[in-house]
């Protein structure tokens, strides 16, 4: 019906007749002439209408916002005064000759130009909200995204294979979306987690480069940043150690933001060992942009008199460390009380603090703060000299459990670091954080739980570890890491299924059991399995980071609320009794007391 | 750890040390010296152990079938007389130096080279499976045809958007699955039948040009070629009539036959009315190699003392036809018989027959049949007439409904076109099916049905058909058949509120109930929907007809079997009762009467 969009008229159109089809973006009625905005997925064009053309002008007073239109008309130059330098049309308007209202609209229930909208409202008429400019910049930045990663893995050697959606309940990690089944009764299918296993399995088909752009689902409680279901950019791979696999996908990354918004990004990327991570930025996903440092000071606290540093420091699994922020002796008693809270939030039962006046002088006068008295001049020197702080500056401390520690020092260093300026200037600082441990322990069960996944390989060397020191063993487990933000993680596998063994005993999981869970892998992995290895990235949160996003549900079509609803179709809803019954499930009787 | 891929050495390697990765795909010992055809996703090749190199010998006397190694060696040119053309690395061995053996493996259920195995074996160790040659081609030919489409459609402007798989479940098509939610007690959430409620919904939202390659899911009984969860190519378009639809979707077949598989497809594919693909095939899919055809006889059959004919030409909705084989007077009785039983497949009650052996005598001496004494002479003109039948030719009938006369000389058609060789010699025959009718008429419960779906625009001119005779309403869809399969379909959409309030009338929807099923698509509808309209391909038919494949499962990694099983993993299985809990669901008690 066209023969051109809208967004790409210029000075070179001058003269043409063109038709255009679009939406009404805006009328205005001015020194009786007609002007409507018309606008479709590439931009505006300014259309005006002449009451010399009756007809058109006749049809053209009864346009409303986000009617319809086919629009025949001449581009010709703006006049002197009105060209509007800021949209790639504005030195052009269309003289209209011929106007087709295709469809009418109800008046919208917002305005598409307004930027205070209710995410409700926006979630209930998604359709009318996907329209606006910067959701369709959104969506299409995804698809952008999307494709270069794709063309980048084909070129490279990839094939992508579709894993099954219909899949096994394994009660393992998250919860799972389960699917009831008709023809097995009292059976049911599980949402896939991830593709983990299938693409395992597929290496061990011999497909060597394997991907897939695909859905996975985790029925969890739903923070800001999560959904329901969640699109994964999963690869998998024979024949490569870690580093090969790492260089591979940063290669990935990097080109797709040069291709995509044509950003340069650090070639190759920094590794950092998790334990550095850890001590010098108490998480293991750092925000590098951010130049404060968290200092260890557990050894010098260990005999203070202040018991909240000694006894951290003399606990098992315990740490005392300090984090200097230049200048930050002029934090306001509310900014400190404010901060003060936001540790709690990450278990800190309080956050010490001493400002620095003069560090010439360690005692009450050259250092404010109340707990001053209490630590002895050797630890004061320490926290003096290992943190490098001048005068002027403040020093937070965290003494508790070393994993309280760092979540609540980790935390307000990335806050306090981007609230008072404290990075580099850079826009983008992606990291590998690499040499994760192999476990965790649970301390509540008393046992050791696998950090990355039970599939994952330990170094070289450390397998011994897995039976003498669980603990220390260290995995072949990597993560990249983006402006603070975990985009992508993955292992080596275990090939081996001695050392799998080796594994599952760490873990306290029976040969019984890890039959039943996993047994069609623990087969396969006996039949000649390669070497491989692999990762998986989070498409919605990458896309969001891009492109700066306030939330995932912005980089996707119809999301689901935290309450994981569909605000649009009203899903999830109730069913025909049918239904159930031909599933051979009901529903049970709602627990009025709870 | 490879320099090179198992299937990419030849000649002009030859001098250079590689190192291959792979598996064993055969041991042989001869002459004192060791063969081994090591194979990867590319290819074979074989490799030579000599005893020189004893360590590397030791070693590959220990390898068995799918071990995985590590081979360094030297590409040297094949003895005289043991070069191999019939595969592309047939012209070199490598010289082993070097052996590790990666892992080791079991032996293996059954041979990869077996070509009789029972697909059972198959799939429960599908990850073998995927391992030999043909399974291998298959995928990658599926990877090639999903990124050559998705190339395409990028190129012409069309971007993918990823559409919910936990949406509402809509009681209307096939038996939907169900997903209990957990965060909302007694509601269930649906896995979409196809995105089309999402991909009318972008429209609206002014996306223009919409594609997705995406799982689908429907609840079937499963026939020989069905799967739970499908993969679907769904286009849409807005501002493009049916013409131009299939026009864009045509080219994009075209390019990917040509450049998958080096396969020219006719420019333009022809198009076909579905009432003259009835009449004429009795098919809306007909297969256009076969040359045989359906002739039309109800008119000449009214009067004839057969009252098998003359019943069902007199019939309300009855039909006679013919179909004439050439060369049929040499079937045999017991072919005969065999197509009598086939055609009761489709409901016929008999096929009758003439065999023609000469035309000049119109009568049982010239055609051999019981049933030419009850027909009279008027009659047998025609059909000799009309299907051009030669001396040697055999006519089969079909008297009945219409619908049952076209479904049994339909299938009957292709069955006897194919054995007796009655083809053109195309290996692909694409044809566009048109002019559907917007209804069909439910029998039992006497109402109309929407033939597509009810969102289908009816052809231009055919709105007021829609109240006064809704039989005759014509729609603007179309089907894509290749070969006799459907391999895609779709529409035109309804875009006007009012249009589709008549269609809903004429289906006898209330407006209630088209609220509460579909409000949320009526609402958009009223803001400013764009004329839209689109399709949707079958990719796992389309990959299969391309590969020749017997099944869809032999081109789908894991799939399930007819009983809806996944028999590697074992899914469906039962679940622990605190996941039911949580759900909200119980499982109901077996009826063990029925």
């Amino acid at each position: 019906m066209r023969t051109h969009y809208c967004g790409e008229l210029n000075s070179q159109h001058i003269g043409q007749i063109v038709t255009l089809c679009g939406w009404a973006h805006r009328r205005r009625d001015h020194g009786g002439v007609i002007f409507i905005d018309l606008r479709d997925r590439t931009g505006m064009s300014q259309i005006v209408i002449d009451p010399d053309t009756p007809e058109a002008f006749a049809l053209a007073e009864t346009v409303r916002n986000e009617f319809v239109l086919k629009i025949t008309c001449k581009v010709r130059p703006r006049p002197e005064g009105t060209v509007n330098p800021n949209i790639p049309t504005g030195e052009v308007e269309m003289l209209a000759s011929e106007i087709e209202i295709l469809n009418p609209s109800l008046t919208p229930p917002f305005m598409l130009d307004d930027d205070n909208l209710s995410e409700t409202v926006r979630l209930e008429h998604r359709y009318l909200d996907l329209r606006r400019p910067a959701m369709q910049k959104n969506m299409m930045l995804r698809y952008r995204v999307a494709k270069t990663l794709r063309d980048y893995l084909d070129t490279a050697g990839f094939i992508e294979v579709e894993t099954p959606m219909l899949t096994r309940s394994t009660p393992e990690g998250a919860r799972d979306y389960l699917v009831p089944s008709r023809v097995h009764h009292g059976m049911f299918f599980a949402l896939p987690q991830s593709p983990q296993l299938f693409k395992q399995l597929l290496m061990v088909a011999g497909f060597d480069k394997y991907f897939q752009i695909t859905k996975c689902f985790r029925d969890e409680d739903l923070r800001a940043d999560r959904q329901p279901e969640f699109t994964q950019v999963d690869i998998e791979t024979s024949f490569l150690n870690e580093n090969q696999i790492m260089d591979i996908v940063e290669e990935m990354i990097r080109r797709m933001f040069k291709q995509v918004q044509d950003i340069d990004l650090p070639n190759p990327f920094p590794r950092m060992p998790f334990s550095e991570a850890m001590n010098r930025y108490g998480s293991d996903k750092p925000d590098m942009r951010v130049t404060l440092e968290i200092t260890e000071l557990t050894d010098v606290m260990k005999d203070v008199d202040f018991k909240v540093f000694s006894g951290a420091a003399n606990m098992a699994g315990g740490r005392v460390a300090g984090l200097r922020i230049p200048g930050g002796s002029a934090l306001t008693r509310g900014e400190i009380d404010a901060y003060t809270e936001f540790v709690k939030i990450y278990g800190a039962k309080g956050l010490a603090y001493v400002k620095i006046n003069d560090i010439t002088k360690l005692n009450e006068e050259g250092l404010q703060s109340p707990i001053v008295k209490n630590i002895h001049v050797n630890a004061l020197q320490a926290v003096i000299k290992r943190t490098g702080a001048q005068n002027g500056d403040l020093v937070f401390f965290g003494a508790d459990k070393a994993k309280v520690v760092n979540e609540a020092l980790g935390a307000l260093r990335a806050k306090v670091g981007h609230e008072k300026g404290h990075v580099d200037g850079r826009t983008w600082a992606p990291l590998w954080v690499v040499d994760f441990p192999m476990f965790e322990h649970d301390e509540e069960a008393d046992r050791w739980v696998a950090l990355h996944h039970p599939f994952t390989s330990p170094k070289d060397g450390h397998e011994d570890l897995l039976t003498t020191n669980p603990g220390a063993a260290l995995s072949k487990a990597y993560d990249m890491v983006l402006n603070g933000w975990e985009v992508g993680g993955g292992s080596v596998r275990i090939h081996r299924q001695e050392v799998q063994s080796k594994v599952f005993d760490a873990l306290k999981i029976s040969a019984e059991e890890a039959q039943e869970k996993f047994g069609f892998l623990l087969d396969a992995l006996q039949y000649g399995a390669p070497p491989h290895g692999g990762l998986a990235f989070g498409l919605d949160r990458l896309v969001t980071l891009m492109a700066g996003a306030e939330s995932i549900r912005d980089v996707i079509a119809f999301p689901k609320t935290q309450r994981a609803q569909c605000l649009m179709t009203k899903a999830p809803n109730e069913v025909d009794e049918k239904q159930l019954r031909e599933l051979h499930i009901r529903v049970r009787q709602q627990n009025v007391a709870g």
